[in-house]
C-alpha cells in the first residue's frame, strides 16, 4: 500500500507534529532543500515565529491528533513523509500510528517491540545486550527501581532498598516491574542506522553511525540532593520523581566507543532478524558502571529529544559532516533514497 | 538629555566593564562592525591578550568604578553606548549606574524593579508568573530557603526544613525572606526583547526571542552530595553555599516552549505597563517541577553570564541565525536602531 | 638524537594511539593538512569507519604496545611526530614512553614530574598554586579523600569523615595519600603553552592560551545521590567510586579568568625552571570553592579527554580562532615550528 504511494512521490514534503524535536526536523529538512509541513493542534504554535529557520512552510491544523489519519489524502497529495517522534506516537496512540496510511520514515514495525517491556527485553537481551536485572518481589536483595507499566515520563517510578519498602509503597492495582538499581552514570547514545548506505561502519546490511550523546535532566530527582538524601526526604513526605524536563550534552571516554558501536551493531542485527530492522535514528539509554560496562535500561526506536542539543552538530556528528544534526541526517537519508529510487527501503 | 546626545551619535563605540560577559559583548560588537572600548580597573586585564577576537580596540582605565561617571565626556566623545551587565551594575552601584549620563543599552528604569525583592515580586506576579511562595516565620510548614536581602551570589542562603531550624540558624540582624523550596530542576532562560523588530514572535509592541538556556553551577551545593547529605554535613559543621562559579548548557523539552514564550511575553507586557519595558536581554531563573510547571525565583534584567556558553550560537539561537550570541544580538539591535534613526528606543 | 632526526623531517605525519583523544588529534591534523597514522592494537578499530573526517590515512597495527618502540624505524621513515595522550602513556608504560626514540610532541621530561605525586606537589606548590592539604593519619580532623598511589581512574579512592573511618577501610598493603576533601565545584581547565608564539598572553618565553573547560563525569559518585547519601549507602555495602566515564562542558565566571591565567602562568614558569617547560596542552584539575578560590588537586601534562567536547571549538577557543580544537591547536603549533625551522623547540 505505502509502497504504491511512494511510486508516485516526486518531491517529498517532510511532515511532523509540532513538538518534541520538530524544530530540528524542520531545520534539517530545510537544509536539505525539502518542503516542510507542521501538524498542529488547534492552531499553529506561535513559538515557531521565534525560530525562522525552523518554521515549516505550511501548517495542517487538526482539532485532535486522531484526525491525522482521516486527513491522509491531504498529506499524500503533498508527497508527505511523516517523521515520527516520541510525542507524535504518544499523542496519536501507538495503535493508531501503526495503522496510519501515510508514508512514514523508519520501520513502523518497531513500535510493537519497543512499547511492550517484555518484547523490548526479548529484543535487547536476544542481541546480547546487558540490561538491569529484573526481580520478582521475593527475589529483591538490593536497591531496586520500581516502574509501573505505561508510566509516562517516569513520574511514578520509585526507588526502594528492600522488599518491605516496596510492599509499603507499591500500588498493586497497576502492573509494575522491579528492576535492579544500577549505580553509575547515565549516557543516552544517539545512533543512526542506514540500510542503504555503504560507506562507513558496515553492518550485514547498511551502516551505523553515532551522532551524539546526552543526559536527560529529570525532575525532581536530579536536584533533590540540594534538600537532603532521598531517604531523609521520604520521612518528610517528599518523594523523588523521574520526569524528563530537558537534556544536557556529554561525551564518553573514547576507549568506550568500540563497546558503543558493538552494542548498536548487535541491536540493529537482531532487529533485522526480528522485524526487518530499526531504520533511522534510535537511542540506547545506558548506565555506565564503575567497571566501564554499559547496562541498557531502555531503547527509543526513533529520534529522541536529546538530539535537540545538537542542532548545529555535535562532537561526534562533526566528524562525519560539520554541523550535522539528527534532523538533517534523516533528511539526507530520504534524499539519498529518493535519488536512488529506494524510498521504500527507509519509508514504510 | 540622553536623547539629545544620541542625536549627535554617528558611529557608536560599544563600551562595557571588562568582566562578566565582556568577552562576548566585544566579540559580538566586532562581528557587527562596531568599535569597542573596555573599561578596566587599574590596568587593562592581561587575559584579554589570550582572546584576540574579543579584545576591545581601546581601554579606558579607571582607578575606581565610580570614576566612570566623572569621565562621561570621554565616553560621549567616542559615541559610546554602554552595555550593562551584572558586574558593571554591582561594581558601580545601582544608584550611581542609574544616574550615569552616558547612553546605555536597555531601559535603566528596570533597575529599581529588579533590585528590590518586593518590586520584583510585584512585577512578576502582576504578570501572572508563578513564584515560589513566601512565608512568615510562623507559616513555615515545609522545606524553605532563607535568603538575606542583598546577599551577593547566594553565599548566605540556607535551607531549612522547619521553623526550629530557621530560628536556630538565622541572623536576625539582617533582613531576610523565607521562600518555599521548590523541588525540581533549574533552567535559566535567556530572552531577548526587541521593541523595534516586527518579524518574529510578536508582542503588543516588538518581538520576543529565546537565545539559550543554561544552569548555574553553584559552589558548594552542587557537588556537596559527594560528601554526604546536607543534613548529615550540618552535623559536621559543613553548610551548603550557593555561590555561582559558572554555567553549563541545557535544552528544555520542546513541548515546554509555548509556556516559555508565554512567560516571557507576560513579563515583557507587564514591564511595558510598569516602566516602559525591559529592553534587550533578560533572564528568567526557573525551576521546572515534576508537573512540568515553571516557578520563577528571580529575574535578571540584562545579559546574564550563562550566555557566555553560547558565544558561537546555541541550539535555540542557531534557529534564528547561525552562530548568533546574545552579545551579537545586542550589537544587531543597536545597528538596526541606528539605521532606522530609532536609537532612543533601545538606548536610554 | 631526536634533534638529529628532526633535521631530516620534511613533511611530518601526525601519529598517535587509537584511543583517548585520537579522533580529535587526527581531525585537527587533517584540518592543518598533515598526513595521519593511527597506532592500533591487533587491528584497526572498526569505529573509525563511522567518523570519516577523523579516520587516519594509515594504520600501524601492533600486537602489544611495547612493540611501538621496536618499530621506530617505520615511524621515522614517515617523518612521524607522536602525540602523547593519557592512554598512550598508560598503555605503553611511562618508563618505556620516556625512552621511545621517536619525535614526540611536548616535553617528555614532564612525565617524571607528573606521575609521581610528590614531585607533582613540589612543582605545583613551588609555583604558588594552592592544593588540597595533605594529612598523616593522626592529623585528620575533617572530611578527607584517601587516594591510593597509581590507582587508575579513581576506582579505589574513598571518602572518610575521620580517622576511625580511614582505619576501618584502608588497605594498608598499598601506598596511599590522605587529602583534604574540598567542598566546591570542579573545573578542569584546558591550557595550551606555546614556547614559540609571541602574540597573545605573554610569558617570560612564549604564550599561554585557555582552550576550554569541562567537568569529568565519574561513576558511580556523580549519580549516587539518586539512591541515597554516601553514608546511608555505606551501610548497604554500596561504596562510591571515581572512575571517569566521560565529560560535560562548562564555562567559568568571567571574573575568575585573571586567576585562571595566573595559575597557568605560574605553572608554566615553574616548569621552565624545573625541566624546560610543559610544552603544548596541559590541564589543571581544580575545585572552585564558595570563596571563589581554586584548589588544584592534579595536573595532566598533555591533552585531556575533556577536550573531546570541543572538536569544533569552545566558548574560549572560538575567541582565538573559530572552530579551534586542542587537536587542531597542536597541529598548528607543529606547522608553525616546521615553517620557522624550530621543530626541536616543541618536539622532543
Amino acid at each position: 500500500m505505502i509502497e504504491d504511494l511512494l511510486k508516485h512521490y516526486n518531491e517529498p514534503t517532510i511532515a511532523t507534529v509540532c513538538s518534541h524535536s520538530s524544530l530540528q526536523i524542520f531545520d534539517g529538512a530545510r537544509k536539505e532543500g525539502f518542503k516542510t509541513l507542521g501538524i498542529a493542534l488547534k492552531k499553529p504554535p506561535k513559538f515557531y515565529d521565534a525560530f525562522p529557520l525552523a518554521k515549516p512552510d505550511e501548517f495542517m491544523v487538526v482539532e485532535r491528533y486522531s484526525e491525522i489519519a482521516d486527513r491522509r489524502n491531504e498529506l499524500i497529495r503533498q508527497d508527505a513523509i511523516v517523521i515520527p517522534h516520541g510525542s507524535f506516537v504518544e499523542y496519536m496512540g501507538a495503535e493508531r500510528f501503526r495503522e496510519l496510511e501515510v508514508p512514514t520514515f523508519g520501520n513502523r514495525k518497531v513500535l510493537e517491540w519497543e512499547s511492550d517491556r517484555k518484547k523490548e527485553r526479548q529484543w535487547l537481551e536476544g542481541a546480547g545486550i546487558t540490561m538491569p536485572a529484573q526481580y520478582s518481589l521475593d527475589e529483591v536483595d538490593r536497591p531496586v527501581i520500581v516502574k509501573y507499566h505505561g508510566a509516562k515520563g517516569g513520574s511514578s517510578f520509585f526507588i526502594a532498598n528492600n522488599r518491605e519498602e516496596i510492599e509499603k509503597r507499591v500500588d498493586t492495582t497497576q502492573e509494575f516491574t522491579i528492576q535492579e538499581f544500577v549505580p553509575g552514570t547515565r549516557y543516552y547514545i544517539h545512533y543512526f542506522y542506514s540500510p542503504i548506505s555503504e560507506d562507513g561502519y558496515r553492518l550485514s546490511k547498511g551502516t551505523l553511525e553515532v551522532l551524539g550523546i546526552d543526559r536527560r535532566v529529570e525532575s525532581n530527582i536530579d536536584e533533590i540532593y540540594r534538600l537532603g538524601s532521598i531517604n531523609e526526604l521520604a520521612k518528610l513526605g517528599i518523594n523523588p520523581s523521574f520526569v524528563v524536563t530537558g537534556n544536557l550534552p556529554l561525551v564518553l571516554r573514547e576507549s568506550l566507543l568500540p563497546k558503543v558501536f558493538e552494542m548498536g551493531e548487535k541491536v540493529v542485527e537482531e532487529s533485522l532478524k526480528l522485524f526487518g530492522g530499526v531504520i533511522g535514528p534510535f537511542c540506547l539509554e545506558t548506565i555506565c558502571t564503575e567497571d566501564l560496562e554499559f547496562k541498557v535500561f531502555e531503547i527509543s526506536a526513533r529520534i529522541v529529544a536529546g538530539t535537540n542539543l545538537f542542532i548545529s552538530g555535535s562532537p561526534y556528528a562533526d566528524l562525519i559532516e560539520k554541523g550535522l544534526s539528527t534532523g538533517k541526517r534523516i533528511a539526507k537519508e530520504i534524499r539519498k533514497a529518493m535519488d536512488e529510487g529506494r524510498l521504500d527501503e527507509v519509508v514504510t
